[in-house]
């Protein structure tokens, strides 16, 4: 099932996230696509936090992120987290990062409902899948 | 040019690399990559650091990483680079890391030289491309 | 001289800041103190960043942390910072975290004004002195 | 029981580590004083991921720093572990930094051990306090 939904959230680059050339280090934006999709979740109603209790985990399986211009301290990230399609197991997002309206990294990244207790890829809960249905993309779209 | 340079490094997970699934967490794999690049350059030849007292910088443009199995705390890591390939400004580097022989991440980074004045790509210094020369991949490789 | 000057923000632990512990790793309480001070001087009307591209640096000379409780995921760190005293060139920082009104650290930290030229530590702008003006500590506190 | 144990390990700072000053970020030493208490606990002849696999944990309690002089990018730290104190639940440790023999920075951290399942602090295991049998220190000392 492929949905619509976006959103939007902002992070301020921390000192300690930049290194000598005065960028924020390349390695930082895998958290900073955590911190995008975390928030997303908790918008469409899912506190990953509960998932976990529940016994379930989602680790990343893929990441590709494009870095098209840095990121310098202080700087408002405006980071756009867009769940865009549920398939079996695995969960996609697709990510843009914005500083003062200028695009300056989109990203993806796959995860997997895995069972905490086997480490083995699992369905995702029922109530998580319910939360997806007004946000399901059109065929014609 | 295509180059068949290959160089291996161990790193060990540190106790706080790891998050509270008991991975190592997927943000810290920019790093290990980091450290496999910059040992494979020194063994090339090349220190990085020489390389920005020059005034040249090397950010990544892009990045893709597979996570197949976890990392460990503690595991040793065997992190293999292979810089592939130097088209004009941009160097080409692939990753693989196992532990105890069993491949975990494979993974692959774009780099461009840049004027650290500028802020523009530049073409690679002569004495970098030349110790390339020994590595050079064969057509009918 | 001793200042009253108090600043709270507030800032969630992310994943990738957890250990295997489920405690958020102590190595990153440094950076929350380093939010928690540049937001306190942000108000106080001071912006890092500007100090930093008037050519003066503050490293940190000096850091003490109690660990008290832990700090979990998702957790909404309340982060009160003190900038207790400028003394010559060093700045003194006292901090508090609390969790739900529960104190889970404190700490302190000591600056120094440095050239960013010389590396040689150096008196306060005088703008910044200024900004200490409203919020001295009385002889009898 | 104070013991004479010293141990010493060799780190790179890594790029990433390095912050717009150009130093390693003042928070990355709390990962640089942890590899050298996990390599000289190895050393002592424990391992730190056998002691959390028999639901013992050592969380750190407090930490203080001295920041001497910046650690700078691929420099090589000479980091010394003096486990020097073990009381009751609590085990003491000082660090040294070196870089080419010039001493850059001191710390000391306590931790303590905790039982995992009540998160409470308990005593050390025999084994673990009969390895410090070797290394006590003297009256006269």
């Amino acid at each position: 099932m492929k949905t619509d939904f976006k959103h939007s959230t902002t992070l301020r680059v921390r000192y300690g996230e930049t290194d000598q050339m005065g960028y924020s280090y390349y390695g930082n934006y895998a958290q900073y696509f955590e911190v995008g999709r975390v928030e997303a979740l908790r918008e469409l109603g899912m506190s990953y936090k509960s998932l976990e209790d529940r016994g379930i985990m989602l680790p990343v399986a893929h990441m590709e992120v494009n870095y098209k211009a840095p990121a310098l301290y202080d700087d408002a990230l405006q980071i756009t987290t867009h769940i865009s399609e549920l398939k079996g197991a695995r969960l996609f997002f697709h990510y843009e990062i914005h500083v003062n309206e200028k695009l300056i990294s989109t990203a993806s990244t796959t995860l997997v409902f895995v069972a905490k207790e086997t480490m083995r890829p699992i369905s995702p809960p029922e109530d998580f899948i319910k939360l997806f249905d007004n946000y399901l993309k059109r065929a014609n779209d």
